[in-house]
């Protein structure tokens, strides 16, 4: 009937305006079940679970044999890894892989048979699940000995699909990669015809004196390879140069030629293409996010305009007052937003709203969050108002700034004094006393900070709440470090009690007390512009964060896979600073091998995992591949992706700083969304209408 | 009389339009004799004498001592350098110093007295004139044995006041240090607290057999920092986190926030900093020289129609043909553009030109010169013509291309195989017999070439010319080496003979086809698009070249006078490949000192120089001092500044790339001015005519 369709088109405008708030698409079913299954699936519980899943999944690497989750990294120190029994990391995976099953068939059911043909993510996601599956038999019916598991290496994907962003990240990548191969073809022919050259230049000579070029680094083809693309990274510079530089003075014309026309030339045209082709890719991903938004915001009154309540009108459509006021009530938004849209509305005392007046009221949506701080306390005392000004003064914060900088100061000098003095030597009585008296200093402050403020106006500001947390902490261990080892005299220097040593405590205060002397940042204004600019950027650079993740974890599991036992601990002989070099291979072999996982978290260390590999020898061929695969993708590729964004990022910021800084007070909650607003176009009308009228569920009557 | 002046106005547009076509400023005196002066003084002759002279003067450190001119750069084996007696070098710098003190004084005089005090540059020549005549006296006095020669640093600076893009360029880039100072006062405060964080994080403990980190890397204040530095440029990287990681896995944290935050951040913050700064620089300076340019016409059309032959006007100013004739027949000019603007002015047939005529006409100084090729001879027999169609095709050039790839590909082959072979036992026939076989195709290519497209428009082709060449250079090896050791047969290995040795000789033509190879270049899209980039690029980085080689010139100096004498040559002792460590400290360890003009020709080499002298701790404080501020300059700026430029001109060039292509056989001669052409914008009536009120020196009428 129709109060039933009535129902229905409520229950339609809820779930489109909060698909336009999550800038989610609307080409979803949209009959009364499949909205109540859509609303349930993105309710945060369910999508509570699913990351949960996922980072499940993800984190089995770090328990399943072959795990290295030790303290130490040395293979002859550390103890054997707790290894699960065979079906329990099993089960596990299997209760994640029946999640993603339920996952993968909601989503493949709300968008419609029609729409999933047309979606590869999603086929992709069936077949990754599939091929787990499978695997997960055969590694069950092998129990748990079979050597190769597919399916760790597919386990990233689950993260990938997961996020709209990074797929659409991927995609520019995507879209980059031609011109990157060109690069990297130029790149290749660079190589091969310098190492040609070398060879032909370095050759062997009769005369063995002359001949350390060739016997270090041009041996044979995939030797000269070798040193030439080290050269690139530029790791193994000048060492290549120096016995023919000894030998000929002109030789160094060849290398400066290969750095330079490598280095400098073939490597920064890489992140030229790279900027060149991201340069509008956060422009245009916010841009499409609008349209998602405005389109949302316009299929929920075309709904609600078809509601029988409301006169039909010839020419244009309406929404009565009504029905918005029962779907805003109903739908889950932001409360700041929704007070504001209910207050307009009540402003506007009609009871019609026209598209135009719709999309209006739904604009609080892209609007800043202005933070007004709440207002501090007003004394009666004339005391206490003199007080009042005095502290809540910024040059009481500058005082403090001054006082945190002696006392990093003060450390600085007692670290110098006593760098070469024994542990058995060393007094600790004069940092005690000095840190005792700057940390009663610090709770002064805070105490009359917050007599000044009032509690509410101090907790507003971040800076205020980063230097209390740290205050009250430094407090704490330091009213600890007294009971335990009594208060400081001269000769102090207790015996170990408790927990941790005097010397310990002592040091974590002081690397508390550096750790706080960052609060100076907001008062340097280009300190405070860049670390913004940072901070803005590490929100947008989350999608590719996570797209790097996805390919450290598969590199790490192919690592893992590819050169499980190839490392065997030497046995636990004498180690002195004298046969460090003995032990730094044996040590360092051991980490591109089984810990590729956590040690390579930072890409640096990964390029020296392949130079140091290529310049060994010790790995087969596949280990060569794969580290100049590795090098390529994290160092070469990524690094000028993120080079890309930075320039991006920090050229919109630095040409609005102007703009800025008029506003002081007033704290912006910046998004990517925000930063962009001046530069946005708005979708038309014609635009809107076509794309719902293409939509496959929604059949609007006109 | 009416005639002197008119002289004197025809010689002033002379100038002028000089001015205008080589974009020099107008502002200089115009009276008869100062125009004398200033033609002569820009004149060929003159303006090549002085660089001559600069040449000399920057030369002079190669010869003097302590220069270090030797084949090879190993003390031990070196042969003492050539010294010149006191007085010779020291007469050549006077002839130098007297050219310069000339070129000062014409500068002065004929900008003018006004102009002069404005003018800081040329003041500070004057003072380094001054300061480095007063130092010629100082060491003459000692006869040559004084330690500290001032002038020699000084002399860059000749360099730089010479060339108006440098001075430009150089103001550009102290625009950009304000910034620059920020991030890098950033980067001091990241790597002192983070030193500060090490100090108490690997503090020294009781147990001997933990303490690695802290003996090598962290054992007091300047050695944590210069520690931390090296980790700034990754060159210690992960050396420095392998003790700290093998003891306990979580220190890797502290290594990794402290790359994250300095290398990937607030190093490439610096990128982006001077990408800024410099994303309008090239579009600046070439707009500035279009209005120097617009400035000299319009100031030669003012001067001309002050011409007393001509009738005065009251509305318009008007220049008489005669006149512009007599002016572009006495002005140096390219012929190509005086009898473009000749024919113009024939085809116009009116005797007067208006001023926004008189600029039409000279606007053919900004046209690209575009090159026609010669057509192809026309051959009357049937035969002969099908020939030409053949060897004139496409298509023959490629397969001259795939004959190329088949020669390198055999070389390769050949090489790998006589890789570990000793020299003695190898047999050069077969490389001998294909590379002949080879070369005898090329010169077949040659000659049908030309047959077919005959010899001038065979030449008109850059990439012909370069291929004749080579051609013809292989073919005169290979005849001098079957003249010297006659035709190849198996076993062939003869003595050695002549000027070089047989397998010299093929290794000498086996390098020229590799660098034959490259002739596929402009058959790749891509690849031409890049190496035309790059041509651009290193036009346009000229100024650029031209600073950092001052400041290479400016640093060589000061090490060689701050380590002068450091290094002693450690006898010759026996060299194998086993104590190469201990040998390679030594060799290169004399690098940073004495031949640092050399040696540091390439960047990447200086930043090794500079963590080895970190690294090793032999030298001074000075030395970790200028080895920083060296890597400061060279690397992170300069290469900063390179990227800038680079990201600049590809990303013009890319975005104009589809407009390029469809016209494929006209060749452009591509400058800076022409890249820019459509985004300039034309001075307008009123800039220029204020400016020229402005002129100190010419005094206009109205």
């Amino acid at each position: 009937g129709a109060g039933a369709d009535n129902d229905l088109y409520i229950n339609q405008a809820i779930v489109f305006i909060e698909d336009a708030i999550q800038y989610r698409s609307i080409n979803h079913r949209v009959d009364s079940k499949s909205l109540w299954l859509y609303r349930w699936y993105y309710s945060r519980t369910c999508q509570w679970i699913l990351s949960l899943t996922i980072t499940v999944i993800l984190a089995l690497a770090f328990v399943e044999e072959p795990s290295s989750l030790t303290i130490t990294s040395d293979v002859r120190y550390r103890l054997p890894a707790w290894n699960p029994p065979c079906g329990l990391m099993e089960s596990v995976e299997l209760l994640c892989f029946l999640v993603f099953v339920v996952d993968v068939s909601v989503k493949s059911y709300l968008i419609g048979w029609k729409e999933f043909w047309k979606n590869k993510w999603l086929m992709a996601y069936i077949l990754t699940l599939i091929v787990s599956l499978a695997d997960w038999i055969v590694s069950l019916s092998f129990f748990c000995k079979e050597s190769v598991r597919i399916r760790r290496i597919l386990r990233p994907f689950f993260l990938l699909q997961n996020s709209s962003m990074m797929k659409k990240t991927l995609k520019s990548i995507n879209s980059t990669l031609p011109e990157m191969a060109s690069v990297l073809l130029l790149l290749a022919v660079h190589l091969s015809l310098f190492t040609m050259f070398a060879m032909l230049l370095f050759a062997r000579t009769k005369d063995n004196q002359q001949d350390k070029e060739w016997v270090v680094y041009f041996r044979n083809l995939p030797d000269s390879l070798t040193s030439l693309l080290v050269l690139l990274t530029t790791a193994n510079n000048p060492d290549v140069m120096i016995p023919a530089y000894s030998k000929n003075r002109a030789y160094s014309i060849f290398f400066i030629l290969f750095t330079v026309l490598g280095n400098l030339f073939l490597m920064n045209l890489l992140t030229a293409i790279i900027y060149n082709q991201f340069r509008g890719y956060l422009l245009k991903s916010v841009q499409s996010s609008l349209f998602r938004r405005r389109l949302g915001i316009r299929a929920a009154f075309e709904v609600l305009s078809s509601l029988k309540e409301t006169p039909a009108s010839a020419q244009q459509s309406f929404v009565s007052v009504g029905a918005l006021l029962q779907v805003l009530q109903k739908a889950e938004m932001d409360s700041r937003c929704k007070q504001a849209i209910m207050r307009s509305l009540k402003m506007c005392s009609c009871d019609q709203l026209s598209a135009a007046q719709f999309q209006k009221l739904f604009e609080e949506l892209d609007k800043d969050a202005i933070k007004q701080h709440p207002s501090s306390p007003e004394y009666q005392s004339h005391f206490m108002q003199k007080v009042q000004f005095a502290f809540g003064h910024p040059y009481f914060g500058y005082l403090g700034n001054v006082v945190a900088l002696a006392n990093i100061i003060s450390i600085c000098v007692v670290l110098v004094i006593d760098a070469d003095k024994q542990p058995s030597e060393r007094d600790d009585f004069f940092l005690g006393a000095i840190n005792c008296f700057f940390i009663l200093y610090y709770l002064l402050e805070m105490l009359l900070k917050i007599l000044a403020m009032g509690l509410k106006r101090y907790l507003s500001y971040p800076s205020n709440r980063f230097d209390g947390l740290l205050t009250v902490i430094l407090l704490i261990l330091e009213i600890a470090t007294f009971a335990v080892y009594g208060f400081p005299h001269p000769g102090w220097r207790p015996e170990f009690m408790g927990l941790l040593s005097l010397w310990d405590m002592v040091r974590l205060v002081n690397m508390l007390i550096v750790f706080r002397f960052l609060r100076i940042i907001p008062n340097m204004k280009f300190m405070a512009l860049v670390v913004t600019t940072l901070l803005d950027l590490v929100k947008n650079l989350r999608a590719f964060a996570g797209i790097l993740a996805v390919v450290f974890y598969a590199f790490a599991i192919t690592g893992i896979m590819l050169f499980k036992g190839a490392v065997v601990p030497l046995g636990n002989t004498s180690v002195g600073p004298m046969n460090s070099w003995n032990i730094g291979p044996t040590t360092s072999m051991t980490l591109p091998k089984k810990n590729v996982i956590l040690w390579c978290s930072a890409q640096a260390e990964l390029i020296y995992c392949f130079l140091f590999v290529l310049s060994v020898h010790l790995i087969c061929r596949w280990a060569k591949i794969y580290f100049v695969a590795w090098w390529l993708i994290s160092s070469v590729i990524w690094v000028n992706l993120f080079v890309a964004l930075l320039l991006e990022n920090f050229i919109h910021k630095w040409d609005r700083r102007c703009q800025r800084e008029s506003l002081s007070d007033i704290e912006y909650q910046r998004t990517v969304e925000l930063m962009f607003r001046d530069v946005l176009e708005e979708p038309t009308e014609e635009e809107l209408m076509e794309k719902l009228h293409q939509h496959p569920h929604l059949h609007l009557c006109r």
